[in-house]
């Protein structure tokens, strides 16, 4: 029985993570490096332990420390949140060993949902569709200008090891494919320590769609329905929204199915996302799996009125789903605005700094996830997305409106945000059609 | 056509109604006192407008310098809000004569609601349960004998235009009657500027519950299920939830039916509240009808996730309702804990001043309705709430736990709140239970 967690994240995720804990009654405690003494979650936990100084390698990737800190304070449970330790199969694996129970999937599912060439193959084999592509791994330059040919200019080159946009190559022609792969390979090599790559059709202009998971210890695995991430900033998710404006029923249930045929192909436990493309004439691809709770995982809270940390938690403690998928019922539409400390005049550079004068927006239908306070002093050291403000409405147009008039009364004093430029986004008209694609900031925005 | 709507109100309330107004696209003028000039719901309006000095009768209740102001700027709507003018006939008759939707019943229905006694006789015809009682008004001493001894002790003798549970005098056998009939006269008179009083069973040890109410211009009522406003510290609300613990689903039928009555009695148009009081029998009886929004509102929007002020303006631009009394499903339950600055140790006297620090908790299943902000000085001159905080969960428990969490992460700084005091109520095991009465706060804490 899980009795005290302890929450390896900090940030708006932990605070997150800390809430859903109080709420079930477990006990909670937080890390924190050096820099981070002061921040939110170190005092909403019960306890607070500093695991190392400020670079993320000292203290929230440093696994050893972390295990440690646990052990110490008699946590038998990790919440490991999104990004640092969240889906790294060596920390799992630590947590496993050590009697630690490790909330989220095993460590080998992390593994194989890792290498996304592994994870292709499997989708494959469990007839879950995927981007045409090679058969496994492309070794020499030879079998690249063959599978290419084969496959259709543009391709993608992708390490294996890569993920969440990173470790990507995009090739229009034969011309440009000898390059692409060399280049491809040494990146692979420097950033993931393994040179593998293998080749997919390149999908143009694309919906990003993902499914949240939710499977258990007996094998019963559901989704909650699909969250629409096609608004991205160079790979990076910036606005969100579910359900999304381009499926009907019958796609949805398609895809939804194809969904928990994923989930079940590696059977799946605890909270995950199948992330798929969906090209123009509405057919979809696997792109890969998330093994760990998601940033944007409020929006899918507000349509279904399902605490995914809480499932989260109740999973990983043994207990089995309450939950068919008939009991899923979607009501109305939400938005999540991600808004970060970056400065959108300076190629969206990050503003750390102190926050001399903040009002967060309430009223109804508007959640906030935060964990920043009145005068508390962003660090420079971390990511700098520093609140999610959630909008529920009856409809997407409710939900549009209500996240204007919220993004109008947050108030950020004394460093720069992209508060304005959400207000950009949701006024446009092609965002208020809903007929955008991935490519819709660099192309409305040259960004 | 409503196109822009007068605020005449203050604080959170004046805040909820912009941002329903924003929401839906219309243009919003604030009112203030010149205490308020720095008040959030001045900020957040279109327009903002002085109306007077600081005191009430000045400014918020000064009628011809309201419908001045909606003049001058071009409104033609004014939202009362609730308090200051929102159930005052000759301010609805007011907005009448000029032409200006008073975003409520009609005058004549509030006029009508307003004299207790009269709504007593009218819900009588109907029938709709009402505490046994007189037949109208007492004229003497001598009928009050006669009729208190017909009734049965204890009585109430109520002030015929008293209301919010002012102008009660309970009396439990005849020795007490004279002096209390008297008392009750005089106090009247002083109160209301009218000595009539009538009388009524007192119902001991009740349950406070109200049904909520759409009525729109075409005829059409429905309900939005009950609040259960038990918990009350004199007659004074604290903490509201919804759906009630002790109703099940036949007695909500019934009450939701008798409610509906009781608004077509009068042909009801716009949201308003039927007050009733539920005895230990589960008999159930009509205490009064509010014709304007309440504080307690929001619980019924958590769990019916329908927005009552965009009704309230949808109805009153001449909308037919949308929504059938089948469409209306109650999802989870919702509390509400009212935010005073005041002093528990001090008797819960007011307790104004600046707020040096805030922080508002947020999260999932967490609303908040304030007006106040870091560094907002609380004016001494007008009701002492000062935040709705709204949780809502699955299930009861849920609700409370997620509530406990979200008090324990407010902070106010400078000035003395009843925080503390709602973290008691919350664990006290009676409330837990769901056993209490409207003596509950009385007699667990001798308040």
């Amino acid at each position: 029985m899980i009795r005290k967690v302890l929450i390896a994240n900090r940030g708006e995720i932990a605070v997150r993570i800390i809430r859903a804990c109080r709420e079930l009654g477990l006990k909670t405690v937080a890390i924190y490096s050096e820099i981070d003494k002061d921040a939110m979650h170190t005092e909403l936990a019960d306890e607070a332990i500093c695991v190392g100084t400020s670079k993320s390698k000292d203290s929230y990737l440093n696994e050893s420390n972390i295990i440690s800190a646990a052990v110490v304070t008699g946590c038998n449970a990790i919440h490991p949140g999104f990004g640092f330790l969240s889906e790294k199969a060596s920390f799992a694996s630590m947590c496993e060993e050590c009697n630690i129970k490790f909330i989220g999937p095993s460590s080998e599912t992390i593994n194989i949902m890792g290498n996304k060439s592994v994870a292709r193959e499997i989708m494959k084999n469990a007839n879950v569709p995927v981007i045409p592509g090679s058969d496994g791994l492309i070794e020499n330059i030879e079998e690249a200008k063959i599978e290419a040919k084969r496959i259709g200019y543009p391709i993608m080159i992708k390490a294996s090891l890569g993920g969440g946009g990173k470790g990507i190559r995009i090739v229009a022609n034969e011309d440009e494919l000898e390059n692409a792969f060399f280049t491809a390979r040494t990146e692979a090599k420097n950033n993931f320590g393994d040179d593998s790559v293998y080749m997919e059709k390149f999908i143009e202009n694309p919906r990003h769609i993902e499914f949240q998971i939710l499977g258990d210890t007996f094998g019963n695995i559901i989704h909650l329905g699909e969250r629409d991430c096609t608004i991205q900033r160079r790979n990076q998710k910036v606005l969100e929204e579910a359900p999304s404006y381009i499926l009907n029923d019958e796609l949805r249930k398609k895809m939804g199915e194809a969904a928990i045929k994923a989930a079940k192909a590696v059977n799946y436990v605890n909270a995950g996302t199948i992330e798929f493309l969906v090209d123009k004439h509405g057919d979809f691809y696997f792109m890969e799996m998330n093994t760990r709770i998601q940033v944007e995982h409020p929006v899918t809270e507000m349509i279904t009125s399902v605490d995914i940390v809480k499932e989260q938690l109740k999973i990983a403690n043994g207990d089995e789903l309450q939950l068919t998928q008939d009991d899923i019922k979607i009501e109305g539409h939400a938005i999540e605005c991600r808004i970060n400390a970056e400065n959108p005049n300076k190629s969206f550079a990050p503003c750390p700094g102190k926050i001399s004068f903040l009002n967060i927006p309430g009223g109804n239908g508007i959640r906030v996830d935060t964990a920043v306070y009145n005068g508390y002093t962003i660090p420079p050291t971390y990511d700098s997305m520093i609140a999610k403000l959630i909008a529920h409405g009856k409809t997407r147009e409710e939900a549009i409106n209500k996240m204007l008039r919220a993004l109008d009364e947050f108030i950020i004093e004394g460093i720069e945000s992209n508060i304005d430029f959400q207000i950009d986004i949701l006024n446009n008209d092609i965002f208020r059609l809903g007929t955008f694609d991935t490519s819709f900031i660099s192309k409305e925005y040259n960004l």
